[in-house]
């Protein structure tokens, strides 16, 4: 049902970088690469659209971050020539624990997350190069991610597809089979595990989100072959984190108000 | 030219702050208290709106900060009775300059920014309570604001009000004087000056900006009234920071892309 035609998207996509760099004045990206599938697939498909001298890897682990992924990632790195760095988090991100010390784990990994923001954006002042997003459509969709962390970036270029769908387009593009077969995690703690935190496999997630988010669905169609319980969950999912996919909203007071009546894309040449 | 009515504009954003929180599950707001203009406005319309016991003011100064905004924010707090807590961003913003210093001082303010944004967001979640922006619409017409820094918040209730505006709504709202009568500053540094540093006062901004932007008026009519060299370059300021005032752009390649066919308000009940 997920099937897409992987020659069509990488030819999209790769057009797509390389339109939206040159257009903001750019030559080059800078990506945060964590060893998971999402920054492997932007990587290659901003190497190739860019040329591997035009993108810069910055590797961001926290102490509790797994060896094994900043190990694929610098590989990773290596056979496609990509220029990386590797910045230790942990002394900001402990640095401000140690005065207020975290109530739950969800705090630990949002201050991570919004700290790699902060370092990739520093780096695209030092750089000179725009910050290229990782974000997948299941999880933009559902929320999981941290808002002004993980999702804050100039531009995504796989923020249209399912994880389900990275996966075979990963196996199309030749990813390292040790970054392919690794379990999504979002490595914010030991042991975290994308499905487990869903509650649902990638496979059905994706599933669902297609015939109701693309397809439009009818919500009771799709109890009927889920199960009710999940679709609404899901459902519930994608409204409460609508606030993640929106700008701020502003209080209208005059003529023409910053996204209610004054709105542009955001690559608007003027 | 920009007159308004005060009486009318307090009616209306407190009843949008009011709104805007209850139907986002919450009762409270936090938000980043600096001693300038801005903040002190929006902290009076919150406390108003949603009762002083509803509302939590964070100070996060820097190394550098001026100690008076400090002051001024404090004694804000206890005219206004507001809980209120301080934390200095020194350590988590030096810890991360003594790995990779800082080639400019834009790098400094932008990365303090970022961190008052993470601390506000962290102690969203420790009380329960929405971030609230204090951007105003001169900053943000003409991206005088970090992304993903001072201007990310969930909502901005004086978004749409011009710096000139906010300096007469301030004396209506009756702010101290302290705090009305100092010279604009981000306060990132030493010395940094609002109208220094964008090249023109206020008035002169707001004014082009409110013919231009909220009433249309023709570039060319604005350069006669204030000259061409000013006229363009604010608005070459306002096209080039539309990246700002927008989400990521994402590569469409399915049915209903985030953004793009995928769109509803922030505050969408589904």
């Amino acid at each position: 049902m997920l099937d897409i035609n992987f020659n069509f998207a990488q030819k999209a996509i790769e057009s797509f970088i390389l339109d939206y760099v040159k257009k903001n004045g750019f030559n080059r990206v800078v990506l945060g690469l964590s060893g998971g599938l999402d920054s492997a697939i932007v990587l290659k498909l901003c190497s190739n659209a860019l040329g591997n001298e035009n993108v810069f890897a910055l590797m961001l682990p926290y102490k509790v971050s797994d060896k094994k992924n900043i190990e694929d990632a610098k590989n990773l790195c290596s056979l496609l020539k990509i220029k990386n760095e590797l910045i230790e988090i942990t002394p900001m991100i402990d640095s401000y624990f140690n005065i207020k010390p975290a109530v739950n784990k969800m705090q630990l990994g949002n201050k991570c997350a919004r700290e790699r923001m902060s370092i990739l954006y520093d780096y695209s002042e030092r750089e000179k190069a725009i910050v290229v997003g990782t974000s997948n459509k299941s999880e933009l969709l559902i929320g999981y991610s941290t808002i002004y962390g993980d999702s804050a970036s100039a531009f995504m270029p796989i923020g249209d597809l399912y994880k389900t769908q990275i996966f075979e387009f990963a196996r199309f593009l030749d990813i390292p089979k040790e970054i392919v077969e690794k379990k999504p995690s979002a490595d914010l703690w030991k042991g975290q595990n994308d499905e487990e935190e869903i509650g649902l496999s990638y496979k059905e997630l994706d599933e669902i989100l297609y015939q109701g988010v693309d397809l439009l669905m009818p919500q009771e169609d799709l109890c009927l072959k889920y199960g009710e319980e999940k679709v609404k969950r899901i459902f519930g999912m994608i409204r409460k984190s609508q606030f993640k996919r929106t700008m701020p909203s502003i209080c209208k007071l005059l003529n023409r108000t910053i996204g209610i009546d004054f709105r542009y894309p955001r690559d608007w040449q003027g």
